[in-house]
């Protein structure tokens, strides 16, 4: 039941929501002495690219302009230092006891680790009632951001080489150095950073603190109340909190900057900011980019998940057991469904994709009118476009000519495929087999597991309808898979006499090698022996387009940075950004959403859902019902900037003061992936006011909430 | 504060829902001895035509295959003699003591006639405690449809001239006598309705019951509270209810038959039914009228209201009294763009408007395949849409050739007309100018009202700027009018100099005749005289085709009830259907919408705006909150087929009992007009249950309710 990832991730499949734990290896640490000269961007800002300002370049004439607001440099830093990364996601300091705040979706690693045997915290909740009973989360770190230098010199530098190949390796022999240097002179975390696709690298140094505790948890329904259906909507009702504390050498950590908790809250209206690491965006995406997503990829996408859903349900419908068994993999895919159905909402809207055209006709004549600029990125954008056209012109035979129909062929393409690609040279291996991939593809092929036939039967046929309805009558790919036989008898026949099922099997013929797998009279082996060379030449095909559309998207984000500087927001990389905004109802299905809700309307929801999943309520919610000023917000929607990563950031007012807690967009926010607006998409948090009530009133928790909003300071924490 | 009445009603622009008052002149009274032989329609069922069935042909064996239900003729004389009609409304009986369930926005008039001078009971609502506090509502009546009979055959066989007026005539006579015949013979109140655009006329008779007293109604902010932003929408806390009581000869009237109180009202997935009064619908119309409105139609009204929004917006921004005073019209202008974006998007849909196309396609084959059909309509749908092209060729022209850009001109034309028209026979007239037109245009004229000359300039100049911009340069109207200057100096020239905000300068222009006319020097006299020839030519040439597509669609009605009989729902006509759905959920934004609303929702969605107007308590409700059980249902939705005119209908399980009380439909339903759907379109319910408990706990109104649960019988009511 985690969240929703950046685009792409195969954990987009898990249940989950708009934000969410950030997945990605990226993520290490790094900074600059010099920290965040103001640029002069007012006036080259520009709405669509969004509002995830970095702290060296914090856009201080549009603040003022617009909301009269002109922090100094002591509030940014003071605001830098208490917003804190953790794995996947976002936090930040809300005590000077090291208290860390951030989603309950965040932590639910650490809270399953640190649940007894006999206990599921993620069901129960927990709450530590004195600093003793404080549980250490394995693995879980928190990063500070210390410092940012810009380090595109030293970067470009070294790269002297004329071969791209070379020039990568130069790069990351470089980058490697940097960071090497950096945590040798200051035993910090270091991490080299690339923006603008390239156009800028900066080294951040982080603070990182390794000794984490769990102070306190709701349970998950109330936590994810309203579950996978509410997921990525508002208005909504979800305590997505939980608090864990930072410790330095067996004591609780101290830190100079934290944020002190609101008294009301924001009101509507009110400026906001949003600290936190937002994971990935598109909005550099060139507009043929774009439209390849909207017209082949997400199209693509949606039909299989359509595809695969009514499979699941087909198998759900054959027992309360089997619909048990697949609800969590339906959810998956309809939430996969929701995000990119969103997501290419926003590309098929004219008005929105206008904008885009427009901005990049203007960009595009920036570059021309300078002769050195446009003999460097003048012909990215053309290129792209042709690669597109080239991907999209075989994408039908991409999506169909594959091993990926059925779980049994996509073993055996694996094991017909290995000692092939093992003997290659790393370069030359198929992208996936590269690297670690020759040993992940081989663990994957010997991994004992349970293969349930008849849901692949069911699977393979669906699949080879699908290609039949969509591939030319005489498709090569599918006349040997049929041989004349339709889809299901092809399937069942293919499926029933293959002996991979058992992982002895596999194992045998993988150890076999070439010689064993040439041999097999496997019809599963035999029918991958034939396809595999229709397939390696297609993705091999498919590769090269992806580098030379990389190669070049790489210009782009140089020529954008040499043409607007640091006017534009770079995309999500990851890193602490800060987004303004203002909390603001907005029109929804001919009304308005309100700007908050409250615990009048989180009883609503259940009671009109006749207390049914995912709308339930926990005994402990509903027996203290009478306890809670019911008019008590718990969450509200504002206009900042957001994405995956940008789970269990700290939304702040101008002092610097928590009024919230990001847990999610709104389904209207998932086209800002590639263009902002703020029209309708709203940012979705846990209200200040409504962690307090809940804190005090439904978990007896007085001691965190006075931590949190500084009412006594006990001598033992 | 009334609602929205049936398309195309000036009425449109009042404030107000999607259901409401039907106003209407046609409605008078009728019906059958041999009431409703069942028709064996269910194989003919076509979803997109709707449910708005009448009773003299349920669809017995489509109830039968969906909800296994099967009603007897007991069961729906029962209904029919327990729903009732009001003015404009739909209604029923609720107990055997004569109380009439309706809704409050259909009882306003009623409400605001009793109230006394120093109260106003629309504000504070009104409670009577005993029989004796219940207060006449003057003007009010109740119909309770006796019998229905086919008279097709009658009025057919009188209309033997051949010309089209002739037949008219013919037709209204026999109609006239019919009418006459029925009361005399019965003392009845007796209508013939028309169907099928003339396809069958029946014989409605009705008794009327005229001594109507006010028995409760809650305040205004209960009955609408969430005001215009939520009105059309989904979900709702309203409880627009209010009851009164029929007497006769001075006593409580004992119905036969009334609606008892379901116990515990609908679960979701039960089968209701709604019985009430639709007051128009357009799902007869051809593919060629609902282009018309679609591409030509609706854009241009939609404009229209932007244009005026955006003067009173601009109006409004000078001060707070100009706010105040203009704040209802924006309001209404605002659901009236509401509502007709409403209808667009369903006319833009291509799913929805792709049924109709096939439809009419299919239609249009059977009556090709009969000669005598083909020989009497086969022309039809090409007559109309040959009218709509020629309409849509000078579509422009009729919006902006006209006086209506402002309020001086509007009365100057008027002026200018009306001894002109007044010396024509009725026939040769303008239509606005025939029967009564001619007076009404006179006292408009002569209606001695303040004019706001600042406010006429903004509109005027307003007016002719979106003329300049969208009629040709040369265009002859735009020439006359602006002789050279800008749309701004033209309106302040011809304002300033008018005399005619004065009423005796109008009543000498009108009294002197054409003479005075002819030889005034007021500028918009003068102006007006220039462009009447113009309009007039326009105005007629449009009449005339109007005229084409009504005969027309005349013949299609007819050809749609001689391909399909009585399988098809007639349009709706304002009179007594009964319609079918289920009590359901539905998809909105991402999740979905429950299918009942509680206290709960009501006072988190004040509490959600901090309390602000149109979410505002009264002071009873704040007060009282405590008494509550705040899970009781209060608003519901079903898939009913319901429109304008069916306000107040009820909502009455299996048993035909009250489940609820129809009062608007979510902003989904809209587009039903033209072509029913029920994915995601819902009528809107009070509930059973939310009714008792607000007149037992907010209104000490025991009485009441206990005589609508049938609790007790005390000797005196």
């Amino acid at each position: 039941m985690s969240r929703i990832h950046s685009l792409g991730c195969v954990a987009l499949l898990a249940t989950g929501g708009l934000l969410g734990v950030w997945s990605t290896s990226r993520a290490q640490a790094p900074a600059t002495k010099e920290v965040a000269k103001q640029a002069t961007q007012a006036q080259g800002f520009i709405k669509e690219f969004g509002t995830m300002w970095t702290f060296d370049a914090p856009p201080l004439e549009y603040w003022k302009a617009t909301y009269d607001f002109a922090p100094d440099q002591a509030w940014l830093d003071r605001v830098r230092l208490a917003s804190v990364r953790i794995p996947g996601c976002s936090s930040s300091f809300v005590s000077d006891n090291g208290l860390v705040m951030t989603n309950h979706h965040c932590a639910r690693g650490c809270i399953s680790a640190v649940s007894p045997a006999d206990t599921n915290f993620q069901e129960t909740g927990f709450i530590a009632n004195s600093g003793a009973e404080e549980r250490t989360c394995p693995g879980m770190w928190v990063d500070q951001l210390q410092s940012i230098e810009d380090v595109t010199t030293r970067v470009r530098g070294a790269v002297t080489a004329t071969t791209p190949a070379e020039q990568v390796a130069q790069r990351d022999a470089i980058i490697e150095t940097i960071q090497d240097e950096c945590r040798a002179e200051t035993g910090l975390t270091c991490q080299v950073v690339r923006f603008y696709q390239g156009g800028m690298y900066s080294l951040y140094r982080y603070k990182r603190f390794n000794d984490v505790r769990l102070v306190f948890a709701p349970e998950g329904k109330a936590s994810f109340f309203g579950g996978d259906p509410d997921n990525f909507t508002y208005p909504r009702y979800d305590l997505d909190v939980t608090l864990v504390r930072v410790y330095e050498d067996g004591q609780p950590f101290k830190p100079t900057h934290y944020f002190p908790w609101s008294e009301n809250g924001a009101a509507e209206g009110e400026l906001v900011f949003v600290t936190g690491n937002p994971g990935s965006t598109g909005r550099l995406l060139t507009m043929a980019q774009m439209e390849y997503l909207r017209d082949v990829s997400y199209p693509a996408r949606l039909k299989d998940f359509e595809r695969r859903l009514d499979i699941l349900r087909e198998l759900s419908a054959q027992s309360e057991d089997a619909r048990r068994q697949n609800e969590n993999q339906v959810f998956g895919l309809e939430n996969a469904h929701k995000a990119i159905s969103g997501y290419l909402r926003g590309l098929v809207d004219p008005e929105i994709m206008g904008k885009k055209k427009s901005f990049e006709a203007d960009f595009r004549r920036r570059i021309m009118a300078d002769a050195d600029l446009n003999q460097k990125y003048g012909t990215a954008w053309d290129n792209i476009a042709r690669a597109q056209k080239e991907l999209a012109s075989f994408a039908l035979e991409s999506r169909y000519h594959t091993f990926g129909g059925s779980q049994l062929l996509n073993l055996a393409g694996g094991i017909v495929r290995w000692p092939a690609q093992a003997a290659l040279s790393d370069a030359d291996r198929l992208p996936q087999y590269r690297g670690e991939g020759l040993n992940r593809i081989r663990g994957f092929v010997l991994r004992d597991q349970p293969i349930d036939t008849e849901a692949d039967k069911l699977s393979f046929a669906s699949f080879l309808r699908a290609a039949q309805k969509e591939l030319p009558a005489n498709d090569l790919f599918l006349e040997t898979v049929l041989a004349g036989r339709s889809p299901e008898v092809a399937a069942e026949a293919l499926i029933n006499a293959c002996t991979l099922t058992d992982a002895a099997a596999r194992k045998a013929l993988l150890e076999g090698g070439a010689a064993a797998i040439a041999s097999s009279n496997d019809p599963m082996i035999v029918l991958a022996r034939k396809i595999e060379p229709m397939t390696r030449t297609q993705a091999a095909r498919a590769a090269a387009l992806r580098d030379v559309i990389s190669a070049n998207a790489e210009l782009v984000g140089q020529a954008i940075f040499a043409a607007y500087g640091k006017a534009l927001p770079p995309d999500a990389t990851f890193t602490l950004r800060i987004s303004d905004g203002v909390v603001k109802r907005y029109p929804m299905n001919g009304t308005f959403a309100p700007y908050k809700t409250t615990f009048y309307g989180l009883y609503a929801r259940a009671a009109e859902f006749d207390n049914q999943p995912p709308w339930v309520l926990t005994q402990r919610w509903i027996d203290r019902q009478d306890r809670l000023d019911l008019a008590t917000p718990i969450n509200f929607v504002s206009t900042n900037d957001i994405i995956g990563g940008n789970s269990g950031s700290p939304v702040i007012n101008r002092n610097a003061e928590v009024v919230g807690l990001i847990f999610d967009g709104n389904i209207e926010m998932l086209p800002n992936r590639f263009i902002f607006t703020d029209e309708v998409s709203r940012s979705v948090s846990v209200h200040s006011a409504g962690i307090i009530e809940a804190l005090r009133k439904m978990y007896d928790a007085d001691r965190i909430a006075d931590e949190l909003q500084g009412v006594a300071q006990p001598a033992t924490r």
